[in-house]
């Protein structure tokens, strides 16, 4: 498959608060082509971002087209505003993008299909609109099957949201490859859909198909794969998001569990009067809530430690290993081998249905 | 206000699969005029039901009009096709319905206001399609606030589906309201809205606004009333449906929670490979899961022996009790009167907000 060529929207953003910007240039196969930002106009991802493909920055898409000699197919929304809306200062280069022949791809709540100048705009020049945060038709509930898939299943949980789990999942599955293992990352968020290019956004489907349609992602990732990396969501402990990840502990009936913290982090995020409770609670919580459907244990913790410097960042990951008695590492400063190997072993003492072979 | 004058739709099903027909036979405010069942016409609803009002069971809307005189105020569709379709079967009885001026009612998947017939027919003659599985507009992400109400919240949590989580809610209201207390049921299904003529199908709503849409039902109900019953759903348990039970649990934020099951059960009906755990691990799972949202612990235990003769009923009462450590009853058997003992025990012995003045 040819690869992709893409320009990423991200306007006044870029890259501290273009978060699905940066997912899709660090994890995606796409070729980033140019980046839209009309505050950086000029500059080059590389003078903010040192370890991602380098491009060119520019104020709009018909600049971006300039900058690639016209050789580009989509354009990716890379950020979002709160509430997830769409901009309307935005508007000018979806139009220039559609116009160009070019899809356009984005993770929004608006979604661009029922936008009817967008709508009748693609349906003239023959492109797609793909907004991943709107699920599939055709979802239900769960019949109870992930669990007898060939292919192992690894699911990243969290002790709260934004800790890391989508990273984490990713360099897992590029270190589990590294090692010759037939990995695959399973994505149930938007900007997880974007970079893998399918998935679900399990915090859109309804309630009752939550476990479902995780396990639909399961099943079909298990016809091709020997070890699966499931996304996970919010965290089980969180006042409003739990529901997602409950279903996603249940319908993706995982062999191991890697829980992915962020150092320093001490209540739920944005609801500061809910403390976090320690490590090891979440260990027993996580494990005690899958036992009556998935035998899964958490086999690694996953650390994010931006922000620290070496030393305290060390100290920080030797703590969540002490506290939560399995391997530990910041998997972006440290790399994802050492939770690789945690897995491994996890998997092997499990012994669990044997789909991956060292 | 005026009781509202119903026929209650059960073809080919009633009594014993019109769940939702006699639930609101059972426990709603309305009178039933009539019921339909083509299968037993001119059959009375005693031959069939001893504990609700007696009616007339009829072959069509229009015998029922005519048995009430022409005095009805709506069809109330009583029964669900696996799947939750509509049966063609029925549309003369709507037509009718809807042609003299009544209301429909119905919980079903399928959705009146979205059958053109209906609807055009509807504004014809000024008359309300009420699908309660619709979810309202407006819902969105729990704010944290459910723990804040001055009213105490209790929740029935079960060890699975169909073990009588409405029946038990709506016996214990009915109990505290004997000792004098101002007690509200708050419904988060289809059968429990028909009754109670208000709440949100939890079970439907986006994954991601689970816990919101129930934090919503019990900041409402709290400004009215001192104790709140909210219904559970589903079991914490359950590979399909547990996402709608952890986001009722941490949603409600409850200060007790009375655990039903169905005496007998071995297995989560319908994933018969999925053996329940035993009831002192579900009281952990519970206590531990709301733990980081909610003081809340199982105090009493709700035994559905439905079948069972006086004695293997008491048995099963008896070990419910002995598992659990808390007060039991069958709520339809015994009354709920011990298990709302163990609730203001409970109440009490967490020193709560006290809402409750005994």
């Amino acid at each position: 498959m040819e690869t992709e060529r893409i320009v990423v929207l991200a306007h006044g953003k870029f890259p501290d608060r273009a978060k699905t910007a940066l997912g899709v240039m660090r994890y995606g196969d796409q070729t980033v082509e140019a980046v839209l930002d009309r505050d950086r106009g000029g500059d080059r991802v590389s003078d903010h971002v040192p370890d991602v493909a380098d491009a060119p920055i520019v104020d709009s898409f018909a600049d971006a087209l300039a900058a690639a000699d016209g050789d580009v197919d989509a354009l990716y929304i890379g950020i979002a505003p709160i509430g997830g809306g769409f901009d309307e200062s935005w508007r000018e280069d979806v139009r220039a993008a559609i116009t160009a022949g070019c899809d356009v791809v984005a993770g929004l709540h608006y979604f661009l299909t029922d936008d009817e100048e967008f709508a009748a705009l693609a349906a003239d020049h023959g492109v797609e609109l793909r907004d991943v945060r709107r699920p599939p038709e055709g979802l239900s509930v769960a019949s109870g099957e992930a669990g007898d898939v060939d292919a192992d299943v690894v699911l990243t949980v969290g002790t709260d949201c934004s800790v890391g789990k989508m990273t984490t999942s990713l360099e897992i599955v590029a270190a589990a490859r590294e090692r010759g293992i037939d990995a695959a990352f399973v994505p149930t968020g938007q900007t997880g859909i974007m970079i893998a290019g399918w998935g679900t956004p399990i915090d859109r489907v309804i309630s009752d198909f939550t476990a479902g349609a995780v396990e639909d992602l399961v099943v079909e990732a298990a016809t091709d794969h020997d070890l699966l990396v499931v996304e996970g969501q919010g965290a089980i402990t969180h006042p409003a998001y739990s529901a997602v990840t409950c279903g996603i502990l249940h319908g993706a009936m995982p062999d191991a569990l890697v829980l992915c913290h962020a150092a320093g982090r001490e209540a739920i995020h944005g609801y500061e009067s809910f403390p976090l409770p320690p490590l090891a609670e979440y260990v027993d919580l996580y494990e005690s809530l899958a036992a009556p459907v998935a035998n899964a244990n958490v086999v690694a913790g996953a650390v994010n430690t931006k922000g620290f410097d070496d030393a305290a960042a060390t100290e920080a990951v030797e703590s969540v290993a002490a506290e939560t008695g399995v391997p530990a590492a910041d998997p972006i400063r440290d790399g994802a081998d050492r939770i690789v190997a945690g897995v491994l072993d996890g998997l092997d003492h499990e012994d669990v249905d044997g789909g991956v072979d060292e």
